[in-house]
């Protein structure tokens, strides 16, 4: 059993689909260890800069959002929360943003399949070219972060969990720490699903998806599970593009998610209109860049749902 | 009838309650008029600084949330936009905030009446104190901004609406641009709830409550009304209180309302226990200055909640 923390790096072919406790580990670090972590783009490999919308059409879905992992934190124990800090984030200069039939908050508005391929910097960071028109600041996160759930068997990938997962928080950035309840000895970590740049909601389904090297600092702090995930951020979270400041719709009613899909289909008919592009290009750009926030719900029975896209990315 | 831009003031005592189309007008004002507004605070005038939790639990609910107007706007007709333009905010250096009985995110988890006041610098707008631990940064809006609805007959104040109303949106502050949509001849132009500051979901059912002089500029924009409320912000929105970056709390699970709450409650739970605050405080606290942000909205069947507060409050 390790009792020094290490420096290692886990190679991408280490990966899994899905979350099952009884995967074995990869590796056994003890706690305080430094790990990299190479990940998968979230089809798998499946998409390149080669491909088009048909091979979104025809992604084999067992394969989507492969993780890294798991590894083996010694000493974790159930009720223990393990502390993932994010030290760096190499990305690859590649990426891709899909529209998948059958996937995001207007699915039933978007049925064909769309592909919009990036190339970035990814040395300095410098906002990334969309195509039909806008400019995307970029700020590299993991979507995917979690440990084993205690209940045995096979458990899909995509919905988060208490424990983590699929949770597609935009913040789970360099310098953040996040905090996940342990629900099995070990607590079995796993990351993938890198994103170069999400918006809050990760509206069509799919991010700036984008293979990268993480590196993170696991720690255990006993006995002090969240009941959820809870994270820190070091500074300010939306600098890198708020300069210009917003333009925001609501929706306005006495269902959440429908006031999400309102304030999203008014932007995409904003966007479409002032800026001549196609609705789902428009749909694709707001996934990558805005963000949608609960501006009241309090004020029954009608609850407030604000999309805000940074006026920066098409200045 | 009027056909050239005024600048006009209007008095606190000329409000009404509830939304009516068929209140009579208290001024009529070409499109590009400035219009200086006093608003009362939301409780009426019930609620001041010699106040104490007992006339919360005491508050004559139909009294609550005037707004100060109606203003008919020349030549405004449905399918129309009435742009606000937010020019300035006087504050009065005073508010309350209030948890009331039946009202606010969590009311079943706290059934009593709390109240806190509080004084702040209304020249340059420093943080102001809260007695059981911190600072709020302040930035002062209306909550309650609209025109009457197309359908005859009163209308509760309370939920906001497509024309609307009690939106609680906590960037309706200076220099914003807010556009609503027209539905009778005239618009018939309110405001009041003004705040001195509060977070995205205004989680305890008010904010920093805050009479005040707000300055506007009216325009009609023709057959451009849209869906519901639409606004630009000229700037960043969040730099008054994110130097420090956030705390953040997730919720987890199928239903948004339901994640909300989690989210909230994990929250009261951190600050009560880390600051030696009341959960009622905490609760207060995040209502002024916490922001809940839907952070996945697509991972079916699951989507992420989370609540932003923001550190240096606590610092």
């Amino acid at each position: 059993m390790p009792t020094e923390p290490v420096a290692r790096t886990i190679h991408h072919h280490s990966h899994h689909h899905g979350w099952n406790n009884a995967f074995q580990p990869i590796l056994t670090v003890a706690p305080g260890s430094v790990i990299t972590l190479e990940t998968i783009d979230a089809s798998g490999g499946q998409l390149t800069l080669d491909s088009h919308a048909d091979d979104v059409a025809r992604l084999d879905l067992d394969r989507v959002n492969p993780v890294t992992g798991p590894i083996y934190i010694d000493g974790a124990e159930p009720g223990d929360a393990l502390s993932v800090k994010f030290l760096n984030f190499a990305p690859s200069g590649w990426g891709w943003t899909a529209n998948i039939p059958g996937f995001g908050l207007l699915c039933d508005q978007f049925p064909a399949a769309a592909l919009h391929l990036w190339r970035y910097d990814a040395t300095n960071f410098a906002p990334a070219l969309y195509g039909p028109g806008g400019r995307v600041p970029l700020k590299p996160f993991a979507g995917t972060v979690g440990v084993a759930p205690a209940e045995p068997g096979q458990h899909s990938i995509v919905p988060p969990r208490q424990v983590g997962g699929n949770l597609d928080i935009r913040d789970l950035a360099a310098g953040t720490d996040l905090l996940l309840p342990v629900e099995v000895p070990g607590a079995l970590f796993s990351i993938g699903d890198t994103h170069a740049a999400q918006g809050d909601g990760e509206i069509c389904g799919t991010a700036i998806e984008s293979p990268m090297t993480v590196t993170v600092r696991l720690d255990l702090i006993k006995q002090a599970a969240p009941p959820a995930p809870r994270f820190a951020t070091p500074g300010p979270v939306s600098r890198h593009l708020d300069d210009m400041g917003y333009e925001v719709t609501t929706g306005v009613g006495p269902d959440l998610f429908q006031g999400a899909r309102d304030a999203v289909s008014a932007m995409i008919d904003l966007l479409s209109a002032r800026y001549k592009m196609q609705p789902v290009e428009a749909y694709m750009l707001c996934s990558v860049c805005a963000d949608l926030r609960i501006s009241e719900i309090i004020n029954r029975p009608n609850w407030v749902v604000s999309l805000y896209f940074p006026r920066l990315v098409l200045a």
